[in-house]
């Protein structure tokens, strides 16, 4: 198809296609004249991902950018792909050699990771954060005994079952690095809406008249 | 104790005792001259409260009131004055009377609340939310045959069980709002992050080198 038929198919503008096909965000098409290429279900499918990362994961062109590498780059494995996709949308960036900055109260946090067998990395941006709300939660006498810490990760260990499982589904890497993204951060507020609902049910059962 | 100290020991300046005071969001101490009054302990719970309903749950003083009167009324159950603390953080107000507006989208989040065997009021705030998660996944198409959506609910009910309890556990209505509260605001955050260390292990378990 053509240009223009590629912007119909995937609702994105002609120059915004342009656009990031000057940026290297979109491959070539094969050029059938000097002024024209013909473009496939690649470009539409690699166009959806594109506006899935700016749409939902509002991330920079230039982080953009090395998810796609690393999609494409077949000696990068599937979970670094994941990684790529997931960690700008939890304020950090996929970056192994990075050094790891000294974390507040992360000895508590450290310690559950290790008591769930989780092989996290310490560079991780989940792990300052929830560092960062542990403390605030001792600060604030809640759960000084950590079972509410422990319920949550009991769920968030149900959840992260049920997103890998809907990677696993997805078939093909661009696919399920897409997946892990939406279903990452829509997950966060759909997760955050269903936890209330439960809690209602669950207050009715206990309090209800 | 003096107001004085009543501030000292709580944290709150005098004027913004005074303030709370004056609008009824905390009651008069004991008085002792024209213009003395002895406080206790209750007040320096009373406090603590109103501090994590304003700078956590980021209420406007009309709401904070109406939760403190549904604590302070024997007729009103603990089921409705944790509805009356967590659904203004939710985007709603605790009011069975109101009028449900119609949302699209909610036959199939409807399904799944039945499925589960949920009560919740359908002018829950959280059921709104939800119902327009499931609309954007769809059109997305994030989890078509609804298996993703299931596991976030298995997931949202076992952290409502672990709030729940810790709810059981605060002991006393004050507290017992107090708690769900902060479980629910602060829970959101650490369900987010603990989530995602969890995906990270499971993505090195199934991808990982």
């Amino acid at each position: 198809m053509r240009v223009s038929e590629l912007s119909r198919v995937s609702g994105v503008p002609v120059a915004t296609i342009k656009y990031y096909l000057r940026e290297g965000l979109l491959p070539r098409g094969e050029t059938t004249s000097p002024n024209q290429a013909r473009y496939d279900e690649t470009h539409v499918r690699r166009l959806q991902l594109i506006r899935a990362l700016v749409e939902v994961g509002s991330m920079p062109v230039a982080v953009i950018k090395e998810v796609l590498d690393a999609i494409d780059d077949p000696d990068v494995g599937l979970h670094e792909v994941l990684g790529a996709a997931v960690y700008p949308v939890s304020g950090g960036r996929m970056d192994c050699d990075a050094e790891v900055p000294e974390i507040d109260g992360a000895a508590e946090l450290d310690a559950l990771i290790a008591e769930r067998g989780w092989h996290v990395h310490p560079g991780a941006p989940a792990r300052a954060t929830a560092a960062e709300v542990l403390v605030r939660m001792r600060e604030l006498g809640l759960d000084p005994e950590g079972t509410l810490v422990r319920a949550w990760a009991d769920a968030a260990e149900r959840a992260a079952a049920g997103d890998l499982a809907a990677v696993e589904r997805a078939g093909g890497r661009e696919r399920a690095a897409e997946v892990a993204l939406l279903g990452t951060v829509i997950g966060d507020t759909m997760l955050g809406a269903l936890r209330r609902l439960a809690q209602e049910s669950r207050s009715a059962e206990l309090y209800g008249s």
